[in-house]
């Protein structure tokens, strides 16, 4: 298996990519691992690295701040269209950016395409709950103004991931609302509600934002605008938090002595509601693998990133959910 | 200044509702509280209370599971309808519910209607921000499919509301996005954002909903079931933490005694995080004052909603309002 690794993308590129590549290449030794980017730069850090890791060299960088599509129309030599131009081409079996989002769709659907039978894809991140096992939420921006067949597919693309890569049996589907009864929510809730209840997936009907995080279901299903507002909600809220936690515990001298006698619980906490641990944001519905970290991934991040790849290539999801939604099966579900 | 108080509706109705409701008679003398509910439960909690407060007698009670229309149409005696129709009366200048959600905002929008020239009526909490000021969000789950000239009657509304009520010069107005680049989101806020951005209204763009908490502005903007993902996620994200650190805190005997001396310091993190402390959710654009506090308020929260309704009512803010949007200065704004 190849994994490519856009290793100018991300805020912390390229030190962390690099540094989490070489921990992942140690861990899994039948797993090469490409680091895309500038040579000169990335050779010198690749001093002490195993044998299974190697550069290919990239010209460009596209920075956070570019604009996607002109982005990827023009910088052809990016590390990052040419990571996502090596799955196209089966020189690498999965792509892993931390780069620009928008970007990184962009040349994911242009360059490999839509699975067939896919609507939109959608971008996949998974959440952090209390019991720290992760919810995927489908759809976390890819596709604004979204219909109410695109959560159904959401819908079946998520079950087939939460079964095969977390291993997760009869994945429970929830849907995204402003409350738990049938009949709440938007025009597209409603609708969505009833194809996913005459669906046989295990759809467990509404979930409200606050319940997410305490594992009401597996996968939440949401239009990509709703879900960008919920992902970047927890986010920021963990980082507010956290941040006038770490004000009081500076406070004073026993705030401080307090703070420390505190450190490993609190060192627990910060891991829970970390969304690296969790690995990265799948471009669900896509041809080829590509998984988008966090843009302030570090090199566990990006190593727990590398980890939930080789789970995805290896049990082929991609292929499942191109036969779930074409084949035969298909009557299963819809 | 007559203040009516559902005494039935909430969480912990009556007890905190009366509590509330004396603790605010005691600062605001000048203020006549009438708590609307059961006399016979109500009465012998009152022995203490000052003279400007009283019971209205109501023979029912709203739950909070009740379908709302058919809640607020057969229950015309419970403690939520009367005190709206209170309102209506002009027997009080505002009504406070911590009752069900729904049946208030039907019972607003039935009994007293909307302001002429407002099209939908907008819930607008005030959520917290690291600087505890406090920014309020139009509409948190009144108006589930927005139009874009429904956003910019919320600006409207909320700009009033700031500036008057909070004492802010010029507020800023921000639409919720996925983005901060003027061309992100969806229909709706491509359209809304051009419309915010040709009125002359304080409009400073998209913001992000990690940014809120930082107060990057003072009002947002968005449709209703955005508002209310938003608004649910930072509350069940904030009571998460506090559930895992309480946890962390009470795991070991030193991290007890740790948690002990941290005691200041995490009430006010509580604190701060604590909706109540900002007041409740005000129904703007409907003609008799409603504020809708949170379903578990506690004392606190009620006595905090009062004060907030008191200065509502002080600054006229309907009357503005209703001016804005139908009088000369309407071009001002559009």
């Amino acid at each position: 298996m190849i994994i490519a690794i856009d290793a100018m993308g991300g805020d912390l590129a390229p030190t962390s990519n690099v540094k989490g590549a070489i921990e992942a290449a140690r861990e899994m030794p039948d797993v090469r691992i490409v680091l895309v980017g500038d040579e000169a730069r990335l050779a010198p850090m690749l001093a002490q690295a195993p044998k299974n890791i190697e550069i290919r060299h990239a010209a460009e960088t596209i920075e956070a701040d570019e604009e996607p599509v002109k982005a990827v129309r023009r910088k052809r030599d990016s590390s990052l269209v040419l990571g996502v131009t090596m799955v196209k081409n089966k020189e690498a079996d999965v792509i892993i950016s931390a780069g620009n989002t928008g970007a990184f769709m962009t040349a994911a659907l242009l360059i490999t395409g839509r699975i067939k039978g896919i609507d939109r894809p959608a971008l996949s991140p998974i959440v952090p709950t209390t019991d720290a096992a992760g919810v995927m939420i489908l759809d976390a921006g890819a596709n604004m103004d979204a219909q109410p067949k695109h959560l159904l597919q959401y819908a079946i693309m998520g079950s087939i991931y939460a079964e095969k890569v977390m291993g997760v049996a009869r994945p429970r589907v929830g849907l995204l609302n402003v409350g738990t009864e049938e009949k709440k929510g938007n025009d597209l809730t409603k609708e969505a509600h009833s194809l996913l209840k005459e669906s046989s997936l295990n759809f467990i009907g509404n979930v409200e934002a606050r319940d997410i995080m305490e594992h009401v279901c597996d996968i939440v299903v949401c239009d990509g605008f709703s879900g960008n507002i919920l992902l970047k909600t927890m986010e920021g809220m963990a980082k507010t938090m956290m941040s006038v936690m770490k004000e009081e515990f500076t406070r004073t001298i026993t705030s401080q002595l307090a703070a420390m006698m505190l450190r490993p619980g609190l060192r627990r906490v910060k891991n829970q509601m970390d969304y690296a641990e969790y690995g990265g944001a799948l471009l669900m519905g896509v041809q080829g693998t590509c998984i988008k970290a966090h843009g302030s991934s570090n090199a566990r991040a990006i190593h727990a990133a590398i980890r939930q790849a080789k789970k995805f290539v290896e049990h082929d999801v991609n292929s499942l959910i191109a036969r779930e939604i074409q084949g035969e099966s298909r009557d299963e579900y819809v």
